[in-house]
């Protein structure tokens, strides 16, 4: 059989990320083509790259040290001579590589969107709808194709590498270190970007807006341009550092319990080879049409890409399959079917919740009549309603693939949800580079008409937000469970004891603790964004008040400094999460015990998607019946009802932008920390504070 | 040794019950006899208590079909031949008894609390303070001694009569349908009333106080009577039964896990008769001194009535368990101890996070100054944040009672938390009974003498609530897990195992379903105070509309009507969530067999309690932070402060008072319907879905 001779095989899905990655190059030069017309824009469009760089950069300069003292702590645990390949010299180069390219990535696609969101304004203005849509769907491929490809290609290659020095089981191991770095990237992407995002929204919007009265994306707004690096700081670094780490994570699952046979290992990396060009054909297919209907557009560029997917896995499952006695070929077709329409449901139930099309968000919006506390009350029973059908879509997605395929079958399933993730990821970043498209024709008083061309897309961008934040955690909690399935096998735990003197009872002590860490978590990154903005409304009114000539028009304010308190203020407020989300597995192990721990890491998944799912369609909810009342019903924009729904927007805010999604990462990494200590748990030299006690 | 005697053992415990009722009705007379002088006040009251008494004879006219048809299913289920002993017709006359006593206690509190309300004005207005507390203390005692004595003495007696007809673990088995009857009490009580309550008070105070502007507790206000109504049903009816299914609920786990051991069944019978009697001596005490602080009385009760159970407790241990090879005397101190004190700390830690004296309310009413949004997240925050040390210290007591005497501990901690309920249940009543003292003065125009003395009463039960609630939350957390290891042993769950083909899928599945329960059922019982409340607003506009006499004081509104909206609107939208309570164990375990079932019931759980930390501790957070504005605080009453305070107190209305505290009747209600089945769902004849599925 073709199996036998995996490097080859390797190396062609080394070679599709390649290609991918090629792709990306040529897609930026045409992108970096499209002229820019208006040198007032081109000034904004600067401010705002240079903001986003200079966030990044600071960035670095955090992770850097952060890196290098994970990168030797886990070549040190390699001299335990607990014969664990998670951790040693290797793991940490893999290690080092994850957290380059998952930050490269990140690089990327902020240069990308910084780059098209300008030029998605002018297309907009020289050739009308179907340019613009171009432009900026463009922007937001990059950020996507370069995730596939660096993630898919770094792990394979460093896959690859190790297998023919060492056996494949160690390598295996080895390149888990691979997912902690992306994970590692993930967290400070996702958290800190949350965070810097809503500072700086809600900076802008309380002193801006309300207090001087003054319009959105005004240039007047000492906060205007770092409101408009956050959306990239956020909702493309931060998003798409979260699905980087779900891709990788789905990915090093399936390997983790493909227990080293061949085809387990093989297929997944395949399916994602033939994903990654699936996303590529589906954007070059995109690129070639002139789109009226953006909405259309982007629902066929993902359909299409899930289609080439599932036939591309038909095809492999026969040829590889069809001789095999214990797999059908049909079974891995189920699972990667199963994983992929689940991924579309998620996010459909997620626009179910939030889209004002919808009965919900209607509701919430006639709910507002009676004041901001019944709009808050509808929202937030909507929120909590939302997760029955989300886990329901969830749970069967888990059944179907563990019936099919037994554990194995629950990280092929996350692997087939995010097969398509480089489509899902330019969709989802295309909503903040129209979103800055439109800032900057405002900010640069281009034609009504183009601030209409990059409404209408901008408030698709909203949809296909809602819709990537119910995909980022349906994926996520595939993604954990599978790792924690791997983290179970790994640390070699065979069942839980219920007889008295069983190991139950740290489990569900575990259970507990677990559950309430993403509580404590949200609580934190939720009070940070309420202390950065604090710090902008100071430095914003301060800077209204020392000079007049700002709000007349006459002189201009100083952005770099609202970029900058954003910037400190959320590498500040990202250390305590950050702390805890790492010390809680390591001291839940040490305390617990490996059973204990996998009891910490279920509740903590089970708590991260609750709150995730109601947080994430709570906020969708509220900002959607806040737009829906500004079009006119209840009163529309000025009345008491709009009032009482911007509260519910504000509120909002923070939970659907900064808590809601920094869950995603909490549990990943949790997973991800533990699978490379199971072994080291599992060790006979190791006992833990609650086995000193009870022995 | 004195064990082998048990049957005088269990009388002895069924006389200290039976003592605790005679104690009851004396002091029920002692109540009835302090004087009534005012005539306006005594309508009032009047309309309270026919309110009241409508809306028990009402509930209890829905639930009479309701317990019949369950008691017919369970005789019936005792047809199967299973040979379990959980259903039957003699579980089914357990079920009976257990409902009607769960009810009888609810009714009697419910007399007392509307006979106290009015003479602890009248006492505040003829001898001030010191009897004014008295009165409005021994109408909470009331119920706290009488849910005691009937539960405790109803279930023993059963015990007794079935253990000397049959063996001991069937009569443990049997007497398990006894739970099951107060859980159902509990479920229409929580539920029904926590909706009628907020039903009433919301509507009261957005038509009233906001439109019409009036002030609190004004005649003129048609929905006045129905709020001050609402507080009995809720706080005392709802309150109540909720306490008596967790004490109950803890004995019965006791029972179960003692395995039919004779000092293990006796122990927490033996200590829940000392800790009747000792709440007896606390009333007693309590009621010989002249009180000048409030708060400090109540506390010394509460510490009093632990210190006689504890040392109690040492000396039963030690007669005991002083010549047992197997389990040390001080052993079971240190579970009881455990259990007492973790009870006391949790409540401690809600009044840290509710309590204007702390840091955390005044930061809310801070943030109120930039309004609503801020005010809302901020509380938000707040209440994510508590179930932090709340999880922590309950985790301790978990661990402790478990190292020290393994799964049966963490019952008899359960047992040790609720031993003093009878003090914590008399402490909590008297919050309402104070707070309709405070309403019938006002409407009667009372003296404003009177007035401060109820305020400061009222102010004082508004920290006893809170404390209250946390203890709600933490009993019932031990209590339904304690079930659930009760679930476990008696559905032979041995253990979950990991290995390809076993149960961990179904039971991580189970998990999953179950932590989202919570959240289903919180958005329902959320969307049902606001539709009650809607038609009590609309009822309230057109009393207003159509007799202007009303407003100006001249006619009498029909209060008449107000009470029969909330107490339909209760009984009708209590169905929906009733039923998910009741199916949803039932089908749990059809679809995912007994190990899916556990994994459903830890989900719930951990759920349950922490949505219900966190909505108790914000809702309570936001009241208080109002009242701290009212105090004069960063602007005082009627400034924007103040409104955007008020907005956090309406949104956490339904939050503390109504889905909140009926998540600790939901995972109770599912633990123990999950104990009954557990022998059905073990039996060799049953095939769980999932079984059918996969084999």
């Amino acid at each position: 059989m073709f199996l036998t001779n995996m490097p080859m095989l390797m190396s062609l899905v080394i070679a599709s990320a390649l290609i991918t990655l090629l792709y990306v190059f040529i897609l930026f030069r045409r992108v970096k083509k499209v002229p820019v017309t208006n040198e007032r824009a081109k000034e904004i469009s600067n401010d705002i790259h240079d903001g986003a760089m200079a966030f990044l950069m600071r960035e670095y300069k955090v992770i850097i040290p952060f890196v290098i003292v994970v990168s030797i702590v886990l070549a040190l645990l390699g001299l335990l001579g607990t014969n664990a390949d998670g951790v040693g010299w290797k793991a940490a180069i893999c290690f080092l590589v994850g957290s380059l390219f998952s930050a490269l990535a990140g690089f990327v696609g902020m240069q990308a969107a910084t780059k098209a969101n300008i030029r998605t304004a002018c297309a907009a203005e020289k050739d009308g709808m179907p340019s613009a849509l171009r432009v900026a769907f463009s922007g937001g491929a990059l950020l996507g194709l370069c995730v596939v490809g660096l993630g898919l290609g770094g792990l394979t290659a460093l896959l690859l590498l190790f297998t023919s020095i060492f056996d494949v089981n160690s390598a295996i191991s080895i390149v888990t270190g691979y997912g902690l770095g992306c994970s590692m990237i993930a967290l400070f992407g996702r958290v800190g970007g949350g965070i810097y995002t809503k500072a700086a929204d809600v900076g802008a919007d309380l002193v801006g807006k309300v207090e001087a009265g003054i319009p959105e994306d005004d240039p007047r707004n000492p906060a205007v341009i770092a409101d408009n690096v956050g959306d990239n700081v956020g909702d493309v670094a931060g998003m798409g550092s979260d699905l980087t780490e779900s891709y990788v994570g789905a990915i090093i699952s399936c390997l983790s319990l493909s227990a080293g046979a061949s085809d387990k290992l093989l297929f997944p990396l395949i399916i994602c080879g033939f994903g990654a060009i699936a996303c590529v054909l589906s954007v070059i297919f995109m690129r070639m049409r002139k789109w009226k209907n953006p909405h259309k557009a982007l629902n066929i560029a993902t359909y299409l890409a899930g289609a080439i997917v599932l036939v591309a896995t038909i095809v492999v499952s026969i040829i590889m399959y069809k001789d095999n006695a214990d797999i059908k070929w049909y079974q891995p077709v189920i699972v990667i079917a199963s994983g992929l329409i689940a991924g579309i449901l998620v996010g459909f139930v997620a626009e179910l919740y939030t889209s004002s099309d919808y009965r919900e968000v209607k509701t919430i919006a006639e709910e507002s009549q009676t004041g901001s506390a019944t709009n808050i009350i509808s929202g937030f029973a909507s929120g909590l309603k939302s997760t029955g059908l989300s886990i329901i879509i969830l749970a069967l997605a888990i059944a179907i693939s563990y019936i099919t395929l037994g554990s194995y079958g629950i990280a092929l399933a996350a692997v087939g949800m995010l097969s398509t993730a480089g489509i899902t990821i330019s969709v989802d970043a295309y909503g903040p580079v129209s979103d800055n498209a439109g800032g900057i024709a405002q900010m640069s008083k281009m034609d009504e008409s183009v601030r209409q061309i990059t409404d209408k897309l901008d408030s698709v961008g909203n949809t296909t937000a809602a819709i990537g934040k119910g995909f980022c955690v349906g994926s996520a909690t595939l993604t954990a469970l599978a790792l924690i399935v791997s983290y179970a096998v790994s640390a070699k735990i065979d069942a839980i004891t219920f007889a008295e003197g069983g190991n139950v009872t740290p489990f569900i002590i575990g259970i507990l603790v677990g559950a309430m860490l993403p509580y404590l978590f949200s609580a934190l990154t939720m009070s940070s964004v309420g202390k950065a903005a604090n710090e902008m409304i100071e430095e914003v009114r301060g800077q209204f008040k020392n000079d007049e000539g700002i709000l007349k028009g006459t002189s201009k304010p100083n952005y770099k400094k609202c970029v900058d308190i954003s910037t400190k203020a959320a590498l500040k407020e990202m250390i305590i999460p950050g702390v805890l989300a790492v010390a809680s597995p390591i001291v839940g192990g040490l305390v617990f015990g490996k059973v204990g721990l996998a009891g910490l890491l279920i509740g903590g998944l089970v708590s991260s998607i609750m709150l995730g799912i109601f947080m994430a369609n709570s906020g969708g909810a509220w900002d959607n019946a806040k737009k829906y009342v500004e079009e006119g019903n209840f009163g529309g924009k000025g009345s008491e009802t709009h009032k009482a729904a911007v509260t519910g927007d504000t509120v909002g805010d923070p939970l659907k932008d900064t808590s809601g999604p920094s869950l995603n990462i909490l549990i990943k990494l949790m997973s991800i920390i533990s699978l490379i200590l199971a072994p080291l748990l599992a060790s006979e030299g190791f006992t833990s504070l609650w086995e000193l006690l009870t022995k």
